[in-house]
């Protein structure tokens, strides 16, 4: 690691759904030696990295502050001296009213390389999962972007009365921004929407007007960090909210199946718009002692009948023989699997199935020999252990 | 398929790097019965689809409206009716100039399913390119966002004295937007900059003034479709532009590897800046006649040793091996490589390789036989044929 040179990535983690970031981002997570991320990122992204890399937390809470604005940039400097690759992962697109100029600026002024990624900023992914297009031929052509973090620095003149205009960061100041515009000439009846985790499925949304907004969301409990969206496009959210409509939308389902196959299931639901979490309720564990199976390794030419019941047992079998001094090759019995998953398992390794259960059990598959005399024959059933 | 609901779902497909779109839109193209794309989506996008998919153009040039709005709401709802999943690849986000939310009205209009999956606008793409954030703390908290499309539509006294302007398609119009805001204040020295083909390896951009920018375009012979970005934060480029750094910046690379294997060499080189143009001069064929390697397949279990000489020459084997009822237990010889990439490809298959050769030629491999006699063994070299 030490002739590497290292590298900063100030990559945009989007708006908060992980399958949101991009493709590039998504390849440099994969490559990163260390993440230094913040509050509002998506925490599933983290899984992306390598197992052995570094993850630290710099995001800002209101009152504790976890690192200053310094210290991060001086982590990133550290980090890239000693020839790390380092993703700086920040919420939704780095440059815009995210600091990403001003980190970008440190580590010019340091002489460490850098790349910047840009991600879908979070008022475009809450304007694709309310239904509200930012821009519309009928409605608007002109979109205006403030934060709301501190409203007396902003000069109200600038932000004229722009058709679209969309408040980052701005929920608690929300009250003194509507008297701001509505001095300005924007009418208080104008459609208003405050948005929090939005693209998640734990999205919540808030609609009134620009002067009702402040109140309701005080009377319905929405907290920070959320954006606000004022403009007449939010009445289109009535025939585009395509989000809160989904099949299993509001909808918390727990996955219980082993970590490593709940992922492709938990995907699936999500996509019909369930809020899916994975508690694995079993855990599929290596034996403790895998010297049975290893002294059957290295004896595996004298087994007759090699019989999978599961993909996971064929995973661990070949773990084993690839530690082994032998190889595929040391197969010379007939193959047998519990049900279609296993029998997929056993055909990626170019094994043709001998013998399929017919009802995915034990059971069956005892059946699958109906007829047939077993009687001396050596036979190998590698199973993973199971921990319920 | 008649069983299947139909569904569309509106696509950003970023700024132009095929790499920036999101995990999420990569995953439905991959799905994708029906792509229906733009001008402006980068084409790479379209190799996501599966093979069969079918692959529409509906994009506008200047003069030759490929299709009318109508036309193309037509082709979504119909397809989607026949039970497809089309996905509409539209340039950036679908949701800000992008006529998405037209396109999803007529969706809900006609009773279609849909989802909108958002991606990273235009203008964020560049900004990270270029090295120009829109906003930073020491120059700007107001963004605003218009199209260049049709100047006198637009309300200038609604865009202000916007800190940052952003002008979508404004290249040709830039001249009397420039009049338009520099009427309401905005000093005519503040520096502004066009860019076309953002995030792509030929990436163009153009940089001067308020005043100067329209007639530098012109000078240099900057066509459209390209963005502007109007404010102070066009002088951060000077320490933040990583791109046009990169080692390979500005080298257009031609990658004559065998299709299969130069897109792992071209993201490399993209990694480092170049234009990494793939133009396979060699063509890795099946044999015209695979009686010979078929024969010896069906006979494997008496041959002492296989040769590889390449992985494209494993490929080939495999699926041989795969079509006849033979499997990977008939390998009975012994297994050799001519070099570390084949050596991997083996070992993928669970095979450990007995003899590897130390030169990565066929003549490197018959010295690692060196002393020892191969008289009377049967030696099976499967190969690839190679068109150069």
């Amino acid at each position: 690691m030490g002739h590497r040179a290292g590298k900063v990535y100030l990559v945009g983690a989007g708006p908060g759904d992980p399958e949101l970031i991009t493709q590039k981002g998504r390849r440099l997570l994969a490559q990163a030696d260390s993440i230094l991320f913040d509050h509002l990122a998506s925490e599933a992204l983290l899984d992306l990295a390598p197992p052995a890399a570094e993850r630290v937390y710099v995001g800002k809470k209101k009152s504790t502050h976890a690192y200053s604005q310094e210290e991060i940039c001086g982590m990133m400097i550290e980090r890239a001296r000693r020839g790390l690759s380092v993703v700086r992962l920040k919420g939704g697109d780095p440059f815009i009213f995210g600091r990403g100029g001003e980190e970008a600026e440190a580590l010019f002024d340091a002489g460490v390389p850098f790349e910047v990624v840009p991600g879908v900023t979070a008022p475009l992914g809450l304007a694709a999962y309310t239904g509200v297009p930012l821009t519309h031929r009928d409605h608007t052509s002109v979109v205006t972007f403030v934060t709301g973090h501190s409203v007396a620095e902003i000069d109200w003149d600038k932000v004229g009365a722009a058709e679209t205009l969309v408040i980052f960061m701005g929920l608690t100041t929300f009250g003194e921004i509507a008297r701001e515009i509505v001095a300005r000439g924007r009418p208080a009846d104008t459609p208003a929407m405050a948005v929090r985790w939005a693209t998640r499925p734990d999205q919540q949304t808030v609609v009134g007007t620009v002067g009702t907004l402040a109140e309701l969301v005080e009377r319905r409990g929405l907290k920070p960090p959320a954006t606000i969206i004022v403009g007449e496009v939010v009445r289109l959210r009535e025939k585009l909210d395509w989000f809160s409509r989904l099949p299993l939308a509001g909808q918390r389902i727990v996955v219980t199946r082993a970590q490593e196959q709940a992922g492709h299931l938990a995907a699936r639901l999500r996509s019909l718009g369930a809020d899916a979490i994975e508690l694995p309720a079993i855990e599929i564990l290596p034996a403790e002692d895998y010297a049975g199976l290893d002294a059957a390794v290295a004896n595996l030419k004298s087994y007759d009948w090699l019989i999978f019941t599961s993909a996971n047992g064929v995973r661990f079998f070949l773990e084993r023989l690839d530690r082994s001094p032998r190889d595929i090759r040391a197969i010379r019995g007939r193959v047998a699997a519990i049900g279609p998953a296993t029998k997929t398992a056993l055909e990626q390794l170019h094994l043709k199935v001998d013998r399929m259960g017919a009802e995915f059990v034990a059971e069956g598959l005892l059946e699958a020999f109906d007829g047939e005399t077993l009687s001396g024959a050596r036979i190998l059933l590698p199973r993973a252990a199971t921990l319920s």
